[in-house]
């Protein structure tokens, strides 16, 4: 019930909370206070202490924060119970570079299937993952359990291989296609879209160099 | 001026605008509605009229905006005046594919240089941009006024190449690396960081089949 309540933006801080408290294990030992996660997160201490409370998760003034049961109370609000099966469509470079980088790290989150519909690329195994025929979606999706898909097609073919994905069950996609989908709104979709981010830094870097110039 | 008003977000729905009507140039003609671009972006007509407005933009309620004008208009206020330089440090799958991704299209951002301290990578060229080992980031981005750069380096490279690349004049980074970037506030920094992406996905995707459960 609780989780309902959270904001997107409060589950991304939290995973980067974790993401910060996994980096300095080493630095902060066994407890670490909320300033800390702060300073290596950028963000205030008071924002910290709310997005913590809000997962029911509170430290003692004096000692701070428990690193191991904060760990594990960050995992239990924000993984899967059992691990959560993903695949990817679209095998190109981008395909490829995410499941290195998805296989190559201890997580819930487990890369299952690849899937493309070039034929050069069916049947190879990438990063340990097999890649299958985009046509063998349904059969291979409902086989190994996946509900989360990360789309890394070209553009004009990112909308319909969404359909046939939420056809075959998938209720999550993260999408890097430089398009908007049009799905059912009890589809979460999260975008990546690294030409808008990067116009973004060009845009604010310019605007930051006006001001210097003045 | 009126640049350093707008938001974050509104300079990321610009972009996303003028990649709507690039895509949907054949469907649109000569003119479009704000409620048929707010309907290819997933929005509110009114949130389009408003930030088209806020770069000084303002449709004829009767044949709408002339798409040609819109696009220029985006241009000028988005772009660079000249094509813009960037540089990517990591040459790995994920570096690679931001190339590849970065050069297959056209616009004012424009890949020049890239950088890795792997000895099997310097000297190579990846679609169409030479690797310059990181040792030589000043000159090479001295040379090219780059002052904008990538990083998909690994997590414990990446604070060590930023600070390199602000001293060499950096302004703006896209931050790929799974950590947080500290570095002078006049620095424009984006992050992409895919895991905490797909944890949100996972998390909500997971929320959601609660309700739908219910």
């Amino acid at each position: 019930m609780k989780k309902r309540k959270v904001s997107a933006r409060s589950v991304e801080r939290l995973s980067i909370y974790r993401r910060a408290l996994l980096h300095g294990l080493q630095e902060y030992g066994a407890s670490v206070y909320s300033h800390e996660i702060a300073h290596s997160c950028q963000l205030t201490a008071a924002q910290v202490r709310r997005d913590l409370m809000a997962i029911g998760y509170s430290g003692n003034p004096n000692s701070g924060y428990n690193v191991k049961r904060l760990l594990a109370s960050l995992a239990a609000f924000l993984d899967c119970h059992n691990s959560c099966a993903v695949a990817i469509v679209g095998m190109g470079y981008l395909g490829r570079a995410i499941a290195a980088h998805l296989t190559g790290r201890p997580s819930k989150i487990r890369l299952t299937a690849a899937f493309d519909v070039d034929l050069d690329k069916i049947g190879l195994t990438f990063s340990g993952v097999r890649c299958h025929s985009v046509r063998h979606m349904p059969e291979v999706l409902a086989d190994k359990h996946i509900e989360i898909a990360l789309i890394t097609v070209p553009a004009e073919q990112a909308q319909h291989v969404a359909e046939q994905l939420v056809a075959a069950g998938v209720v999550g996609i993260l999408n890097f296609a430089p398009v908007v989908l049009r799905l059912h709104e009890r589809i979460y979709v999260e975008n990546i879209d690294m030409i808008v981010s990067l116009e973004k830094v060009a845009f604010f870097a310019r605007a930051g160099q006006r001001r210097k110039a003045r």
